[in-house]
């Protein structure tokens, strides 16, 4: 018996709810649910319970929880299999109750719950991507073998926090020292030290689709973020002084060029593959590359993030260039999913799309 | 008897036309009304008038103008009276006929007209901010306060003219100075001395909705500025002789961090109900509020639009990631007024979206 | 005879296909031809075929070829006259297959294929512009004359390779000296010394319609080019060692002021006028006009392209900001084309809409 088969054994598949945590990108996935006739449920910390009430029409439930970690509780766990909710797992999910507790929530989740544990660790991440035939970034085994720019990065860093730039095995071990002393590592060891790969960052958003047996490329974007790109209107006499940082504060929309998007597409297959190799369980839902895209017009893929990502907020409501390939309507990942658990329960095929 | 009430007498509900002085954001306010199915009527400058007569579909009625003082003519007003004509106000209304004349101006708008006064005059401004509890920059009382980067404003600095950056005391008096003598000012005290807040900017559009009695975020931007966003592409040995300008051009759409959305929310409907205290009028319409995100994800208010601005041309005929949230249907600032003007005349309360 | 009845001779009205190359903005166009109805003949080579099969429903006839420069020969030209085929230039056919053979290619193109050849040499290109009465930068006749900051593009610079900056006589000579040696030119005057505009990139897509006897704004973009947009993002001690290049990754969306759209239109009226006096044929379909924005609101062109633009892959399925002025539904350049294709042949014009 599937892992799906089992979770979702006594749902009743003519009354599925879509459920979704209440930050990251919960107003689009809930929009997308709304827009495709879906129940919906929404999971929310009171102190943030008010940015959805301003928007009621989204969701059919909330269930207001007084901590994070209440979402992996049995009574919200009973609770969300009581209205047959399928859960919708963005960062937050993790971030909030843990790798172990996320991987074994009794409740559906719509991705592929091995990912959670490769995800949290950077080596797993890097080396799933080479496995996957992806190119990326070197990494360094030590400060000591640095012999140009590289982008030192903590575990669990995140929105941009944890990272600094060194170019030289002496910048490297300083950078590393100081993180020690400031707690946001134990050992050294726990950070990744990556090449720079100087070019352009770029986004690449997908959907995993059980039911169409194909990887779709659901849009693009590139982060804005604080102070870093702040920085750069200042004139160099007084942003010398200043220290980058590169905390995601939005998403800004684009294109990339044609001629890029087979290598774009073939690296989202790769991805998928590979992750149903490594864990076991099927790919499925929204999930992202993060690139940098060289002179050379090489793409070098140094992140990913087995779930949906923040930049596909850009496309709520109206779906991306690249959505209206696929679909004669607008087609956002919230609605995508939506899609995908609306036509799997009328077919019956409900134990597909969940792990 | 209400402001309202009193401008809109003798006015035919049945035959209200949405009126827009021609610059700014007149085609997708014209757009918008049309796709209501309201008349509309543009007042244009003679010069400027072969811009909207490749868009002849789009009014019913052109008033030329041989000067932009013309408005606030009796002829113009009779005629806008005698048309129905509810004014929508842009950055040209006062631009175009000064404050005491917007203020005074004997046609309906949809918009707080108590407003065109606080906005004239940087100091009130940056009150009104403060008064509604939302996050401002320091305000520094003279040069010698100055101990960190600032920006120097000069009144009615418009498009990004008339800004200065300085980090001394010194360079703060010898700008004010130079302002001075090539007339921009006539007393240093008129220029408001800013702490210059280092992040990322970003500009959040708003609609106080008076039927809806809400405050709908409708959109955001990114400001394109000559030549600043141009020297960021030059090797420093080339930009480090060019001094910055802030002229804005254009602009670029972005979505925020849901996790910032509530607090955009909640400093857009204390604005609105600080200008209402403030001004004794309702607060209506479109409005935008202008912030740097620092990189702890705070949101600070350097500057506002008590009206309409010209980043939400981005959305016309689509809307915006956030107007999907509110409609199933594409719902841009310019098509909102006229749902707005068209719904309050079918329930005869024309006079509450009026001043 | 014009050439455009000539081409399309023996061609079915009722049958028309819409033919593209498989690269540059192809998805778009295809896109935009089902969307209005039309049959699909895609030529690609078979390397890049796996990215268009991924879309199948975007194609009703894939001529897979060995290599590009089979585009012209008899047997695709053939088989492209028996599908009722009207090809829709881009930036892939001169490349392929050279300006001779594109110029001479017996297949109907919208297009002005008397462009080709002017487009292949840049200072055709410049004179173009000026005899068109539209700002351009000041050309420089040789190094010895530069005395500001220029940038000197290479002929057939493509996707922003092939260019350099200096602000000298002797790094010009320098410069020019380094491309003959590596090639790039055989005589140094086969550059072009062009000033350099300070202000900020903005590029504007139109198309010139013939039925509707108009050139209408499709919409706009700024290129993102690696990596001048991502050294940007280093702090200047690890920048200042990297030489920026100016390769086009992709396009970010933008809207420009309301004030300049008048000149932007004019521009491009005035681009089109002189091309059919330049030609002897008639101006149609899309184009690119790129500028400079400078901090006084001037509009500085620099380049042009006489067919569509990659930067209007952004406005794929939605239409731009701009597209929604002229029309109630999404229009976007792909599908703009062939709504004129298909109106065209229904009202037996298709000789005028092809060259």
């Amino acid at each position: 018996m599937s892992i799906g088969s089992r979770i979702v054994s006594g749902y009743d598949p003519e009354r599925i709810c879509i459920a979704v945590i209440g930050s990251h990108s919960a107003l689009q996935i809930l929009a997308g649910a709304k827009r495709e006739g879906l129940c919906t449920v929404l999971l929310v910390r009171e102190d943030l319970a008010p940015l959805y009430e301003r928007f009621p029409w989204l969701y059919d439930y909330m269930l207001k929880l007084r901590s994070w970690s209440e979402i992996a509780s049995g009574t919200i766990v009973e609770k969300l299999r009581s209205l047959n909710a399928i859960l919708v797992p963005h960062a937050g999910l993790v971030e909030y109750v843990g790798v172990e507790r996320a991987e074994k929530l009794e409740v559906p989740i719509h991705g592929n719950r091995g990912l959670f544990r490769i995800e949290a660790d950077q080596h797993s991440k890097m080396r799933l991507l080479v496995d996957a035939g992806i190119p990326t970034p070197r990494v360094y085994g030590s400060p000591e073998e640095v012999d140009g720019l590289v982008i030192v990065k903590m575990p669990g860093a995140k929105g941009g926090r944890g990272y600094f730039l060194a170019s030289s095995p002496e910048e490297v071990r300083r950078g590393l020292e100081r993180a020690v002393r400031e707690g946001l590592i134990r050992d050294p060891r726990e950070a990744i030290i990556q090449e720079y790969v100087v070019g352009v960052p770029a986004y690449y958003h997908y959907y995993a689709s059980r039911l169409y047996r194909r990887v779709e490329l659901t849009g693009m974007d590139i982060r804005y973020e604080s102070n870093v790109d702040g920085l750069r209107r200042l004139p160099p006499r007084f942003a010398e002084s200043l220290e980058p940082s590169f905390v995601v504060v939005g998403n800004i929309p684009m294109v990339l060029r044609e001629r890029l998007l087979l290598k774009v597409l073939e690296y989202g297959e790769a991805f998928a593959r590979t992750v149903e190799q490594a864990t076991g369980l099927p790919m499925m839902g929204p999930y992202s590359l993060e690139s940098i895209v060289t002179p050379s017009l090489e793409i070098r893929v140094f992140e990913f993030s087995g779930r949906i990502v923040a930049g596909t907020n850009l496309y709520t409501g109206m779906g991306s260039p690249y959505t209206w390939l696929y679909w004669d309507e607008p087609m956002w990942p919230g609605r995508r999913i939506a899609r995908e658990v609306r036509e799997a329960a009328l077919q019956g095929r409900l134990e597909e799309v969940v792990t």
